[in-house]
């Protein structure tokens, strides 16, 4: 193969027009490491904050180079890994350098395409699957019977934190500012759709009522934060993977104490290998075999060329996506 | 006995003059339950707070006589109840009730009076050892050579904290307002006193270094929080059980998104019954030995006698006492 590759590259910290294709060199393969052929990049709106300067790559990946996730088919494999050989279907999330024809990652940090599924269409799981599963049922550790309040229920984030939430059985309830993206969400089996506007609070309280609500996936941040709480059950949980509307707000210590209620902050990125490795192996054993029967599945709002990433990201910013919007390479 | 006590009953909400002594029932013994003969109840800052008026006691409690815990001697038992007899050193902690000569409680809430210890420093035990140990190694799972940043350490809780702490093995940070008081901390153990002046953060953080504080118990509440998220390791918990300060701050979730660290807020009171059980029981397992051996020991600043109820209550609100004020019948 050639020594060169395109890639997605930020030509300086800006707005959408500063994406650009460029060749750059391939990466080399290092000892359990596998090198992917990208068919599509997953595009995220960490790779927007990137990209205007404000989120940088972690060590390790590449720094001009955005891009968390992919799918495609394994190329080259390191010394010592056994698991995968060339043409193995797989996708991954990885720290930066997903916008790109290759990408190399560990071994252990990816998994297989789900059976009788396009590899196209697979780069919309790793990152918001990975980070919904780990959020509301790792960390949070959501049960049966409880029920989970999912804000901006129509994002990649979104659609994927309701079908898991209904494949292991809790009663969702699901926030959108856009009443299309509501009928689109209760398509994928959304029971209870709640219009985002200044009386979402009592919304969701007229739906859960007295009992309130176990676990809330929040992708907005600080303007939902007063409401959030109001509606929060005794021994909820508040987990923030997202600061959409700003970082910001004011808490009230004593509405949590009086509840035993917690918020928590999560990233994926950044995390040392051994704990990426950990969460992709629970997201194999226990969510992946909901694909293979169909219980849950990829949202593809549109797969665009990989020379169109800014587009891409104008898409992102209007807000008007549901579901993923993906690079093809 | 006579059918009559004597209890400390909050007259109408307000200040320390509105507690007075009074004759009230005996409490009767329901199946399950034990009656206990208090030799000391135990002042907490919450009782305060209920004499203003701000904190009804739960259900099931006087609504008029406070006080959260006791210890004494068992005077009698209800059917069903085979582990106690009259004449057993107990300690407890209750809903409320607490300040009078008898209490009622279940037998399975009650622990014995550690062995070698009298019946009146136990009074100093039950609420904020088990406070702490709840949340610091129940709830937050602090592990051996982990952090423990303990907020006002000269308190009841703090000063509880503080020995589980090094008793389990944590680096113990702890702060105080009041120099005096880190020196009598000091005495007991901790290792890393800061003042808490204005440039606590920065204390704290010269003594952890680069790697944060691994968990906070934090009495204090609202003035702390900034500083509080400052030093938080990744991966760290901030467990608020009271809220001196101020129930109100603004919260940076980026900060908790970064450090993937989490809030939590609780209390002990108005938990249900199986909850209390179960906490008292895993108390017994895992903390009760270490007063047997000397390792941690309740920290009693004064007894008083129950008719100075009113002076007690100064006592707290003046801020100058180290560890617990009992009053004794």
């Amino acid at each position: 193969m050639s020594n060169v590759m395109p890639a997605v590259v930020i030509r300086e910290p800006g707005g959408a027009e500063v994406l650009e294709v460029r060749q750059v060199e391939v990466p080399p393969v290092g000892t359990g490491e596998i090198r992917v052929e990208v068919a599509t990049s997953g595009v995220n709106r960490a790779d927007l904050l990137q990209r205007r300067g404000g989120y940088p790559a972690p060590p390790g990946s590449p720094s001009d180079i955005p891009g968390m996730e992919f799918s495609g088919t394994v190329e080259a494999v390191g010394e010592g890994v056994t698991r995968w050989k060339a043409g193995d279907p797989v996708m991954g999330s990885v720290g930066g350098g997903g916008y790109a024809r290759y990408v190399v990652t560990h071994a252990d940090a990816v998994l297989p395409v789900p059976v009788g599924m396009g590899v196209e269409e697979a780069g919309a799981i790793p990152e918001v699957f990975l980070t919904a599963f780990d959020a509301v049922f790792l960390q949070e550790g959501l049960r049966p019977g409880e029920t989970l309040l999912v804000h901006a229920v129509g994002s990649g984030v979104g659609t994927a934190a309701l079908q898991l939430g209904l494949a292991f059985g809790a009663r969702v309830v699901g926030t959108s500012r856009t009443e299309a993206k509501l009928v689109r969400a209760a398509a994928l089996g959304l029971q209870h759709p709640v219009l985002a506007d200044a009386a979402w609070p009592r919304r969701v309280r007229e739906v859960v009522g007295e009992g309130g609500v176990d676990v809330i996936l929040d992708l907005v941040g600080g303007p939902y934060l007063e409401g959030n709480h109001q509606i929060l059950a005794a021994g909820g949980r508040h987990i923030v993977v997202g600061v959409t509307g700003g970082a910001r707000a004011e808490v009230d210590l004593r509405a949590l104490m009086t509840r035993r209620a917690s918020m928590r902050g999560t990233v994926l990125r950044a995390r040392p290998l051994e704990e990426k490795v950990a969460l992709t192996r629970a997201f194999e054993e226990r969510a992946l075999p909901l694909f293979a029967d169909g219980r849950v599945r990829p949202v593809v709002d549109r797969i665009v060329p990989a020379a169109e990433a800014a587009e891409a990201h104008r898409l992102l910013e209007g807000n008007e996506t549901f579901g993923k919007v993906l690079l093809r390479w």
